[in-house]
């Protein structure tokens, strides 16, 4: 699935992925309003707004781009139909020809972990009958648990030609309590990037277009480029997916340390910065009926602002 | 919320929960041909026939025991009809007076990890409606991104009285690989340790059922009893949800070092054990129609180990 995404990388000549994190905020009023009159204050109502939104997002940026990644969180907090809405938006985007990053953060033990792959990366049995319950391209693991919590991604996404990034350095200001702490001389940011490059290395993507990378890819911060130049060494094999650019603080002359010399090896997410473009001043003449074509124009300005960068 | 946990523990005399984890392996196949042959080999069926299991179990059950744990991936895997039994389980459970721990191990930063602390355990506004997504007591919580991932928790746990128990050491043979590297001499199971005492003195429930105990307690394996020696004086103000006995290897002598002084202090938790008690030899006499007395009287050997373990 690597592969799959390098070749929407090199189609697009964009190294970046939009975050769908939609917070009812983010909506133009418009259609809040609109719902909400046809399905009244409810968990259902919820669920279509964010879903119609999203629709908008992806019908104006999804030529520009290779990749979205969905933070299954922000349809969590409304419920079932709120993962109604995460369903839909994945299907959306699938049938768009987008790689569909699930950011799900998800990790736990044997059977258990086995269970979360399959529902975000495999296939379930019931009967004769497989399905594939929400079928994204790679998901986001955690791995807190170690070994035991990993290796059941890596058999589902073998099978499946599926894919996971594991969070090494997250981009959060208090990542580093426990992630910076050093046993040996070594930070437990490069332990684990060094178990990731041992799992990467046990799940490659055979095919020409995956340019020799791995199904097993990390997430580390672009609030962290020191960091992420030390990880890009111990982890070669593996795609890095940066989150933290724009409305976290990180820059474009932070993201050239996280690519390869290939000029492959890294992704950078953006998510507020795209979604809700809206209402920022930069973009605020689009109106809230233009949020849409603001998310477009914040993705062109992004694609510039990567492509200096990396020069 | 620990206050009714502990209320419920003290008039059952069981510091066991049960983990409501079904896998379609562990119910009994009359109920599973019934189901698809109403509604074929489909998600839908899935998430039917392991409400209709669980309900079988909670009717035998609930008045043996305070609490019960459902595992999320187990129901995950089987996409929205299986989330739908997940909540389906929620509502049944605390109907009937059980404390409801959602064995969830999100964690995310910021307005993400706050989005899945109000999925959980919160209130989410719609308009000028407030409504509970999937409204557990407790969930579990993985501290990989620092306090940023379990600030919103604490947040939303003071303002609707619920819970969090945060992983610390977890029961799996590969737990070490991370949480036990040492730092300045001290494992990092011991690190997340001393934060979650923070944690706990900063989100204390104040009512005199809680015995001086907090809202937000630890997940230490019952595989690994000495550092839960330890990890006891560390936090004591936590309760720890103690996973791994039974079918993972913790026997009833191994618990003795998670509780405090006072009785208090810990949960056991019992899943497969349990709920699929009836594929054991020891319980076969039952078949496959009795699983559910089979799982009573695995609950009440259960209860006699740990009592006499605990003298």
């Amino acid at each position: 699935m690597i592969g799959k995404l390098i070749t929407n990388i090199k189609k697009t000549q964009a190294p970046i992925v939009v975050g769908l994190d939609p917070m009812l905020g983010f909506v133009p009023e418009y259609i809040r309003k609109a719902v909400i009159r046809e399905q009244g204050e409810t968990l259902e109502a919820a669920g279509e707004i964010i879903y119609r939104f999203n629709e908008g997002i992806v019908e104006a940026v999804s030529d520009l781009i290779p990749a979205v990644k969905p933070q299954i969180a922000m349809y969590e907090q409304f419920g079932i139909p709120g993962l109604i809405a995460f369903k839909r938006t994945v299907d959306l985007c699938r049938a768009k020809g987008l790689v569909v990053i699930g950011d799900v953060k998800r990790g736990d033990i044997g059977s258990t972990s086995a269970a979360y792959a399959t529902a975000h990366l495999g296939k379930i049995k019931i009967g004769d009958t497989e399905i594939a319950p929400f079928d994204e391209d790679f998901a986001t693991v955690n791995p807190y648990l170690g070994s035991d919590g990993v290796n059941p991604f890596l058999d589902v996404c073998r099978a499946n030609d599926r894919g996971i990034f594991v969070l090494v350095k997250t981009s959060n200001p208090s990542s580093g309590e426990f992630q910076d702490k050093e046993s040996d001389g070594k930070p437990m940011y490069e332990i684990v990037g060094e178990k990731v490059n041992e799992w990467a290395e046990s799940c490659m993507d055979a095919s020409e277009e995956a340019c020799g990378y791995s199904e097993v890819g990390a997430v580390v911060g672009a609030t962290y480029p020191e960091m992420g130049k030390r990880l890009r060494t111990i982890m070669p094999k593996s795609y890095i997916l940066v989150p933290g650019y724009g409305a976290q603080g990180g820059k474009g002359k932070d993201l050239v340390h996280f690519f390869n010399d290939d000029g492959l090896g890294a992704i950078v997410n953006s998510s507020r910065g795209i979604i809700a473009a809206w209402k920022q001043e930069k973009y605020a003449s689009y109106g809230e009926t233009g949020y849409a074509d603001a998310a477009r124009e914040a993705v062109l300005d992004m694609k510039a602002d990567i492509a200096e960068a990396l020069g």
